[in-house]
């Protein structure tokens, strides 16, 4: 029987990063589209439970839910495919990258996540740009690491985070193995006055900068490499356990 | 000068539970309260930049916005205390626990990351039940935790998830030291019809269980011991990194 292949996105369901990744993917298996009816970037690993979720099934093979990208993994797996289980998650691919400590913050990664805990093998991918992006380029890539997961599968727990330069595929040179790199972050709010003259915000600042070090998935990026980062949910920081271990004799 | 406490909580501003710290901190400094309109639960590490944040200032130290746990701690940070930086952010007392894998869901575990990216020590509390939170319970060992972190502060990166088991102040043993368990999901979704005939769901399932391991936050509110569980954000798989290692010799 045919792979089941489960996309998403944050960018909701018709942007051209998730066509083009059912186009790339379509090689492989069945796709089945869930993906939010809208843009919900910044979304992290948010699930909707104070309210109920609203579904439009387009066709057989895909759904636009009123939800973030956690939801739909949910609502993909559980819902469109009744728990009969994908055999791969694919988030993306995103109009812009998810490099560093921004992973955080990110629907794309955060559904590649749920698909994990779900237990099944999950990628994230991602462009190295947001203008004019070359969603093609990393085509023959994308298909082969999918390829690969379907047959031999991922270490356990573990997800893969992709990110692909955003340069025509002649100039893209390979896949590098990286670490989550660090972001030096300069936010701000920036307040504003609305026609009724009550104040609002608008989240801003510049464009984060990043930590040069060897190995990371910023650099992969810069290089005209594709990062691919092996990411995992156990956020314990086993050397601090020792560290304030003393705190176990506290008595009050 | 007293140091700078901000808080915040992803229950909204009016839960007891944040009342609950904002009484317990406040010999230790000024307690600043920036947290959600209203309740947030599940909003993960999500922020706010498609559509501006309203907010209302209550008093001089107390801001209710209209967004997630994470924009509260960025709003704390950039709009109320103007880029003075707060000492110590504390998020909580969540209404119920934020233990295993759930934690990436949880705005409470959230806000205190966003701090911590921010550079400033962060620590997320937690009551280990939802009914009849007993948020008085675990005052001493909360004072006690922050005072410490004031004085001393957390390893580089590192914040606190702290779990305090709903019981009665005597019956708190201490404190473990203690690894982020696993959660055994059940979840599915329910699907009602509207009364116009069109269908809604609800994520919903049962009541997840948890893998039984020494040393997991789950043990330790098992145990009536406060759960603190040491997290950082790094989430790259430094193992899967070698197991990977081969895909760097692929040529397409």
């Amino acid at each position: 029987m045919a792979p089941k292949i489960l996309i998403t996105n944050d960018d909701g369901i018709d942007a051209p990063g998730i066509k083009a990744l059912a186009k790339i993917l379509k090689p492989l298996g069945t796709v089945y589209t869930v993906a939010p009816s809208g843009e919900r970037s910044a979304a992290a690993h948010s699930i909707t439970f104070n309210h109920p979720l609203r579904v439009q099934h387009i066709n057989k093979t895909s759904v636009a839910v009123d939800g973030t990208p956690t939801d739909c993994v949910m609502f993909g797996v559980y819902g469109l495919l009744n728990s009969k289980r994908p055999d791969l998650v694919v988030s993306g691919i995103n109009n812009g990258p998810n490099l560093g400590d921004d992973i955080t913050y990110s629907g794309t990664v955060s559904a590649a996540l749920e698909g994990t805990l779900l237990k099944i093998p999950s990628i994230a991918i991602s462009m190295g740009d947001r203008k004019n992006c070359k969603y093609m380029a990393g085509a023959e890539y994308i298909r082969y690491l999918c390829r690969k997961i379907l047959k031999e599968g991922l270490p356990g727990n573990v997800f893969l985070n992709v990110n692909i330069p955003n340069v025509a595929r002649s100039r893209i040179k390979g896949i590098i193995i990286s670490k989550q790199g660090k972001r030096i972050y300069r936010d701000m709010f920036l307040k504003r006055l609305d026609p009724r003259g009550r104040s609002y915000y608008w989240l801003g600042g510049m464009e984060p900068s990043y930590e040069k070090e060897n190995g990371t998935d910023f650099e992969a990026i810069e290089r005209n490499m594709i990062a691919v980062t092996p990411l995992h949910y156990d956020l314990t920081d086993y050397p601090a356990m020792t560290l304030l271990k003393s705190l176990e004799k506290v008595k009050l």
